[in-house]
């Protein structure tokens, strides 16, 4: 590794940290930080301090949220029968760009990993079972990733919830629209057979 | 586009306007702010500030340096007779990556480009010719970028300093090692026809 001066090094160094960005990039974007305007160096900082010190969560369903409630529990055009429970605020962000979910959401902030202890006490599930004691949603809709630690976090609240009459429903797992059957991998092609629909 | 935390949009919105990132990796990035320690960030931040506020350019070379000298031009190992021209500081990675290299360096800060009114004045050649005027420096190689604009720099500093007695060398165009000659393009092909060299 060639040297640098030593904070030009301790920039690529941190923006190297950062998800998806290796040394070439993390050089690229320290280079175009050098030659940008200290404007806009200052911008970013200042974003960077704001993320930090202005965000916290909502009180009712743990998203992301600059004030006591997020966007998405403030919006009274939305359905609050309908609620969708993820694992991480982000994942909202793949919901909501699909335009057609108008409910509501509840951030579990991960899933049960035993192996990682993480059980119950660690999620959100507890404000969770609150919400539904409530009484006004009909519909959880449980949105956690398609792995092992996602599933046994949709059976562990499907559990919990059944029993207090509320529909619980899982997202539907197959075939990627647009893709290639000739790529699918196994449990993905048995769950599109076994998820099939009449047509 | 899903309405985001303003805090968060505004971070998403900064890391966009680096190079290479767009709105997926900037969403991701700054959804890794969020999770990562107020620390973490923090030191991002600084680092963003000192590279605007600790670096300059060395005094002899153009090089960007957090001292009067750059580490190139303090390091009395290296051959002072051989001197690179490169156009930006970052060049310098590229060639110092080589390992292969031991001569000292002179960053233009661009090339010549009539059309976007970067002439010689706006470059630093005069203090090029300077450094060549003291007498130290038997060869110069001229590695400005294989375009237009790069070769019109080449030629200029060429005919600037062979009269001083000079040797001005230009880095060779050809077929980059490990690629195919069938992706080589017709001006490459010619350039490394035209470079040939005796086996």
């Amino acid at each position: 590794m060639p040297d640098f001066a030593e904070p030009l090094a301790r920039l690529i160094t941190e923006f190297k940290r950062l998800p998806g960005i290796g040394q070439k990039s993390a050089q690229r974007i320290a280079f175009h930080v050098l030659r940008a305007s200290r404007e806009d160096a200052e911008h970013l900082a200042q974003a960077l301090y704001d993320v930090k010190d202005k965000l916290g969560l909502c009180r009712v369903c743990n998203n992301i949220s600059d004030s006591d409630l997020c966007q998405y529990c403030r919006d009274s055009g939305r359905d609050q029968k309908l609620l969708c429970v993820v694992e991480e605020p982000h994942n909202i962000v793949g919901i909501e760009v699909t335009r057609q979910f108008s409910g509501v959401y509840h951030v579990l902030h991960g899933a049960l990993s035993p192996l990682r202890g993480i059980g119950p006490e660690q999620l959100k599930i507890k404000s969770l079972v609150e919400r539904i004691g409530q009484g006004a949603i009909e519909e959880v809709i449980v949105a956690t990733n398609p792995n092992v630690e996602g599933e046994a976090t949709a059976i562990y609240i499907s559990k919990l919830l059944k029993p207090l009459g509320i529909k619980v429903t899982r997202i539907a797992m197959g075939i990627p629209v647009g893709s290639d059957l000739e790529f699918a991998d196994e449990v993905t092609m048995w769950k599109a057979i076994e998820g099939r629909r009449e047509i």
